[in-house]
């Protein structure tokens, strides 16, 4: 690949869902544990919800032919033979001239078709005055009416929800198999990198971008991997590439430029990866790295954290989401440029910008400052063949739902 | 408290929050776990970022003295005295007539105040001509210019996100402060429901609210406690309810209108809570309880799944981030409806609907049906003294994020 050639960013990312392997493994998850997975088969219904006739309000349950005519003027009196409460076992039955008191949430007895609501019967020691008639099927529901048995409850691809563990426990579904979480590699890379926890020594930096992707990794669902630091040197960056083999997916960040110490791309070579491109027509992000090693895709970011950051929500998310199964849900939307920007000619920019008063306000302090991103609720997306945007300009936004 | 004297939605959140008790407790949390917490103590920088200057290109560190007048017509020759590269620990210095190669993100060397870019020179054995004057400070980002020394990075109450990772790990903050998550008890009640994992039975039904009310919890960053379904038997109910103080909230569901097996609120008396509001004046969710045990709060919610998601959305969740300070996110929009509909008079009503080519389409198929909610992209609150809305009416929907 030559670096010079840089590529357009929908190129990189078709190149990357090109090399996304096909999803295989499942696991059963527990439904109370499955919030957030995604469900990789169908699941149907096993059985009728409700799986009985349920009462749905307080009265009694009868023969609707028994009520014909019902009314003040002609009430019609049925033997009260004992209650149904939700949670009786006993299987009660009503013959024509009889009824049974039923609470709600209680199966209706055998040979009742309707519930006579409470309000309209009187109430002896052992019989009722029915003052109304009743539809057959009145307040009462019918067995599989909320969900039939068989009926799919979820497809295959969909992400479960609190509401989707509601639907799948009240229809006696206790597991699901999902996909597994994909296992993602993380490297940082740099003899100058060192741990958050350590003092600052100088010349030393210390490590923003193994934390940030492991959080950001974690926060889509999938299970972060940290390897720690890795220093400027081939043969050490090509034995941690090598031993991540057996990850998913792996993510260096830093060494990908064409520097002297910049070893990535010399390293992924010695541990047989096969590079698919270096170098993206973007800014930030222009030095990104894609690679497999044997199927696994192996990206390396750029050092700056805002770079790194930027580069992983455009072009690493959505490969993590796919290897799940799941649609990459970032939103975009349009705004007003609050101020005269001068931009790159000839690569797409992402600036981190700030939404105020429905205007895009750029917040951009350099690829090396943290705090660049902090204040942003988006990148505008700058793909211009001018030399400058102005005040007023309408760009397109791609949102930071975090 | 008189359950006919009905309270309205309003009155029942402000009586909630009064009775939110005051935070207490803080967990020293790492900062690569600390995603999703919510951070109890302003954390100032402990040092400066970058703690060094540090190099923003590749090129020469020189006293720009040195190069005052430098061009191609009358270049400046500097005796080169090594190379600084990121991550070196020896400390450099540059004296007037000398210069040393610096690689970006190294430390520039003592006594020089610009990095002339590796463009602007030749570069002989152990000399460079410098072919451009420079400005003081140009190419190297000062210490403390991305971050300076107690800077407050994060303020009390803000969510940790991965871009607030990076900042904290960049800034060399391995460890913050933060409220501990809430322990929330989960009780389902009913002498009828089963677990999902039981075959059906006549007359009993799945649980599908306590698996959906852990997973609620859960998705806001709280710790559900699933204790299971209690049968409607007042004492087992009050021990149920006393055995959970320990908790930060307890939450049941079902068992909370006033039928003759509706014990809940007996049993919450019995085990000693002070009880603030027994139904509120909307539909669904109408029996809904309030209480607190010593000072825990106690939601009594009702047993239908799709009252029960309501009722914990509107008034449970914002109690929920409250106990970690966190706001609740819900967020509302307007859309006319997408045909006409009949409204309870007097109760403020939450409909279920789906957003579809602009309009609020109702998707409700009555409050025991589970599949009611599945289409549902937020409720729409209908708040009116007529008896109907005509299609085309706006009305505001709170919109479901989940």
């Amino acid at each position: 690949m030559d670096y010079l050639s840089l590529i357009d960013m929908d190129t990189a990312l078709s190149l990357v869902r090109h090399h996304i392997p096909p999803l295989t493994g499942r696991e059963r998850v527990s439904v109370g544990a499955a919030c957030g997975r995604v469900v990789c088969a169908d699941v149907a219904a096993p059985y009728d919800v409700p799986s009985y006739p349920k009462a749905q309000m307080d009265g009694y349950a009868v023969s609707s032919t028994d009520l014909y005519g019902a009314s003040d003027a002609t009430p019609v009196r049925l033997s009260l033979c004992g209650a149904a409460h939700a949670g009786d076992e006993v299987r009660r039955s009503v013959t024509s001239g009889t009824c049974v008191y039923v609470a709600t949430g209680a199966a209706v007895p055998d040979g009742a078709d309707a519930v006579l609501m409470r309000e309209d019967a009187g109430e002896g020691d052992d019989t009722i005055t029915a003052r109304a008639p009743v539809l057959p099927g009145q307040h009462i529901m019918r067995p599989g009416y909320d969900i039939g048995a068989g009926t799919v409850l979820v497809r295959r691809g969909t992400r479960v929800t609190p509401r989707l563990v509601a639907l799948l426990a009240g229809a006696g579904v206790s597991e699901v198999s999902c996909f597994p979480r994909p296992r993602v590699a993380v490297f940082s890379t740099g003899t100058e990198v060192i741990d958050p926890s350590c003092p600052p020594a100088y010349g030393r930096t210390h490590d923003a971008n193994g934390p940030q992707l492991c959080a950001a990794l974690a926060a889509l669902g999938a299970v972060p991997v940290p390897r720690g630091i890795v220093p400027d040197d081939r043969a050490s960056l090509a034995a941690a590439v090598a031993s991540a083999a057996g990850h998913d997916a792996v993510i260096l960040s830093a060494g990908v430029s064409k520097g002297h110490r910049d070893h990535v791309l010399g390293a992924l070579s010695d541990a047989g990866c096969e590079v698919h491109f270096h170098g993206i027509a973007v800014k930030p992000g222009k030095p990104t790295v894609f690679a497999t090693l044997s199927s696994v895709p192996v990206f390396g970011l750029p050092g700056h954290p805002v770079s790194c950051y930027t580069l992983f929500t455009l072009l690493v998310r959505p490969a993590i989401l796919a290897l799940s199964a799941m649609e990459n849900p970032l939103r975009t939307a349009c705004y007003p440029l609050a101020k005269r920007l001068s931009v790159p000619v000839g690569r797409r920019q992402y600036l981190p910008v700030r939404i105020a008063d429905g205007k895009a306000v750029p917040v951009f302090r350099g690829s090396g400052a943290l705090s660049s991103l902090m204040d942003a609720d988006g990148f505008a997306v700058l793909d211009v063949l001018d030399e400058y945007l102005d005040e007023g300009d309408v760009v397109k936004v791609v949102l930071l739902d975090e």
